[in-house]
């Protein structure tokens, strides 16, 4: 993979290659049908329904429409266009050919769309099915144990497998091990020993070890199918009647030294290695009720897909910009006010489909490897929704009184706690991002709770913890100059590892395990030559030659 | 580096290179005077107190003993023999030149060592008192966060500081960032911008951001030090008129085929890659009461101790010999008879320090890379605490009936839970193995655990999920062949990771933390160029050149 592409992550069905997407009544088919010659860069064929980051790419598009534009779908079949595989995970050569921060993107990406799918699952009533109707190996059956219930066809040759360890010398490194043990709670050494088996197991042994949930003969199959799906549509409440909201394109315009949206503006600084980012906060009041909320243009699911592609470019096509610095401009009240509408109506399918798509995107920030600072001044609305980007990012800085020289009558800068902070935007460990910055001192989080909707100056904000340093008009640029530029002095990579222990006080939960435990193996064993090195055994898959491994356990 | 001495990790206080450990009447004072020509290998000189493998050993060997032969002390003050600086973290050339395996190994003993002292404090009323006369920098600073209460010299020049980041292009690995979070709870943004802050952070700063618990002028500290040391003392019910148990010299043979204790045999068997580990049962019926028993002859304590230098030995001198496979020999009823006077005497100070030795030495087993096998045959006590070794192995195998050629009239292998085995041998995640070993299956557990005390053939163990496999006469040697086999085919690497996850389902804590998230992270940047290469910040630090960073974030 010599020359990356600059990759889009937007699409539509209709220009979907690798997926089919259709629904009848309450039950959507997305089926996996790769289209070999469809790659993303040259140099490899999917065969055998395998993947790459474009085949994710729709499939995470397909995902979020089926929340937003099907309010009737209460249950999602995920099954395979192609005889006799489900899916045979990512594709060997691409991840060969690819270099070490590829990998390690492609991964995390992959992880957040199953995640996605696990959170439609739980907190949408859009229940995942997995349908194998053939063997799902390594990857393919990582996205199998994304779904709620796992049914693979007993046909006496399909199977699920985890095949990475004996043939390629990495992990199962896209959740596999900890949603094996973590979720489907298989015992450890059976778990071990699935792991070392390339062919998989299949049948009742499947089931009885938990890899699935049932194994149904080919005469039953598509009548087995057709029933758990009706009856995992029968558990959800989403609506019948209501009509989706079409996600329409994102206008976004990009050249070298900025990416545009409507509310959302980056410039892009190559020679400071840092990204400036300028979130728009609301223009009006919100509509009156959440019914007539309900298009592509209300301000908070509008402001997120534009956050959430953003995120996804900048990490893809920009990766020697290591530090985001996040403003916001606006008026404060007109974003509480639109969170309001969201946090009043939470019941209704539409404002909890945005909250937790909000939730889902403020959490790829989260496991976003790139240093994040908040800059608050004079004029920007970092209140709830939009505070949630200071609390995120690993410094803020908040102007004490206003710029004397330029703008001398300005407001002074201030923040604003909402009920949004103090709710349903939880981090992956299941905290809020107000409760893990005060992981461990009560009071402190009682302190700063109590003073939700004040609008706090810089002096009180730094006094109650919610951010880092007030410097005065004086020193502000002086310290804003040094923190990034200091920033883009160090290693990158002990940045990354700083970034990823210290984002994630307190307990732990499978997503986090994911990320944390299970991504950091995985990246160290990309990195080592057993796998990666020209004798490893992830480049010499398929050439005939076994790999040679240094023998030495670390 | 470049040849690897054979590490032994038996020592004893009279043969310290770099400690002084003093005891009046319940405070002992561990005092860190590294000697600058003590270095284990040539290669670097240990100054300011830095540190390398040789002077952890002592560290250890001191932990140990203060609890084994001084039940009388009570609080352990840790603190610097020389002026102005307490410690100044791992030595920066001997890390620069260390291979990567030397690097993670000597990482994770240090890790270790640290929860020792913490383990003593939380469970043996030994509490650790950090006593920092001086700055204590990276590591240095890393352990004194394991020790419970941080008194830090206020003389406008000693500061606590964590300079990985900035100075050498790596984390503070060995727990800093996890205690600075989860331990001390430093708010997000603080630790953010300390651990980028080379110089670190003194005085009452220091303080305020909790980074240390007091900080004390010096023409108060030595009052100050001692006043805390009594104050710890005071909260301890450890008795202050027992005797100690000395920790003899244990008895070790050592070549190039094997290692040899009185109850313990190890084979090392280079061509298979592999060791064969036997483990002896006691002799004789346990004393008639804990107080005839209090001697390093004391089986439990003595088998204990074997296991723990022989973990450490082939962790540290052969890292070729990727699996490990455990035996027992002997009379299960004598066992669970040992382990029975320990539990009824779980009040007595030397019977608590025996049941936490051996919790440590199996967590030892559970963070170690290498594969574990249980192979369960007739003659063999896998009963209570011995049975603890195959519920760490990653699998067991149990003969299922008796060998028919060689000894028809064996009785059949059997193993069997003791109360040991659910109750005060957790692992890091807080859980017993057999717990970790069901978890999510409260039914399985439940089913298991009603069968304690007695003693269970291969078919029942195989039906409760106790073991993984019950080959028969038959089967046994081929499938015994073909997982020991299989396992030194497969990615070292590999293996190591998929270990590290499954052998951790369930929660997570500070601990395992330390050695998934965090050590994880640690390792792969080690093996990243920006470190680790030629022109990385490791290597480079000193030399008067700038590390040269390869800019892309992964």
């Amino acid at each position: 993979m010599p020359d990356q592409p600059r990759v889009e992550f937007r699409t539509a069905p209709e220009r979907y290659r690798h997926w089919r997407l259709t629904t009848e009544g309450p039950v959507a088919t997305l089926m996996m049908d790769v289209d070999e010659q469809g790659g993303l860069v040259p140099g490899y064929e999917l065969k055998l329904n395998s993947y790459d980051l474009g085949v994710d790419i729709e499939l995470y598009d397909a995902v979020q429409r089926l929340r937003f534009e099907h309010p009737e779908v209460r249950t999602v079949v995920l099954t395979s266009g192609k005889p006799k595989i489900f899916c045979a995970g990512a594709n060997i050569r691409m991840l060969a050919a690819a270099p070490h921060g590829w990998k390690v993107n492609f991964c995390k990406f992959t992880n957040e769309t199953r995640n996605g799918i696990e959170d439609a699952t739980a907190h949408s009533g859009q229940t995942y099915l997995a349908a194998l109707n053939g063997t799902a190996s390594g990857g393919g059956y990582e996205l199998a144990l994304a779904c709620e219930h796992l049914m693979l066809i007993d046909d006496r040759s399909s199977a699920v497998s985890l095949p990475e360890l004996p043939l390629l010398g990495v992990l199962p490194g896209t959740g596999g091990l900890t949603r094996v043990s973590d979720k489907r709670h298989v015992r450890r050494d059976l778990a071990d020993y699935f792991s070392t088996k390339a062919e998989g197991v299949g049948g009742k042994k499947a089931v009885q070890w938990r890899l699935v949930d049932e194994a149904v003969p080919r005469p039953r199959w598509d009548e087995t199918v057709a029933e758990r799906a009706a009856e995992l549509a029968a558990r959800s409440s989403r609506p019948d009647d209501a009509g989706g909201v079409a996600l329409t394109p994102l206008a976004k315009t990009r050249d070298d030294g900025a990416i545009t949206y409507d509310h959302i503006e980056a410039r892009l600084d190559r020679d400071a290695s840092r990204v400036d980012i300028s979130v728009k906060g609301p223009q009006n009041d919100p509509p009156a009720s959440i019914g007539e909320a309900r298009s592509a243009q209300f301000w908070p699911l509008a402001v997120t897909r534009e956050l959430d592609d953003l995120i996804l470019d900048l990490r893809t096509n920009e990766t020697e910009l290591g530090t985001w610095v996040f403003r916001t401009e606006g008026d404060p009240a007109l974003v509480l006010a639109h969170d309001e509408l969201l946090l009043n109506s939470k019941d209704d399918w539409f404002a909890n489909e945005v909250l937790h798509y909000l939730k889902r995107t403020l959490r790829r920030l989260d496991v976003t490897s790139r240093s994040l600072i908040a800059v608050i001044e004079p004029g920007s609305c970092f209140a709830g929704s939009l505070l949630e980007l200071a609390l995120a990012a690993d410094r803020s800085f908040q102007l004490a009184g206003v710029f004397e020289d330029t703008d001398p009558d300005a407001d002074p800068a201030t923040i604003t706690l909402g009920d949004l902070n103090v709710g349903p935007l939880t981090m992956s460990n299941g905290l809020t991002r107000l409760q893990t910055r005060f992981w461990g001192d009560e009071s402190g989080y009682e302190a700063a709770a109590k003073r939700t909707k004040e609008a706090l100056e810089a002096e009180d904000a730094a006094d109650l913890g919610l951010i880092t340093f007030a410097p005065d008009d004086i020193d502000w640029g002086e310290e804003i100059r040094i923190a990034t530029e200091e920033r883009a002095s160090f290693s990158p990579d002990a940045l990354t590892g700083l970034e990823a222990n210290y984002r994630f006080a307190g307990p732990e939960t499978m997503e986090t395990k994911i990320f944390g435990r299970l991504s950091a193996w995985q990246n160290w064993i990309f990195n080592r030559p057993n796998a990666s090195g020209p004798d490893g055994a992830l480049r010499r898959f398929g050439t005939g030659q076994r790999a040679v491994f240094d023998r030495k356990r670390v």
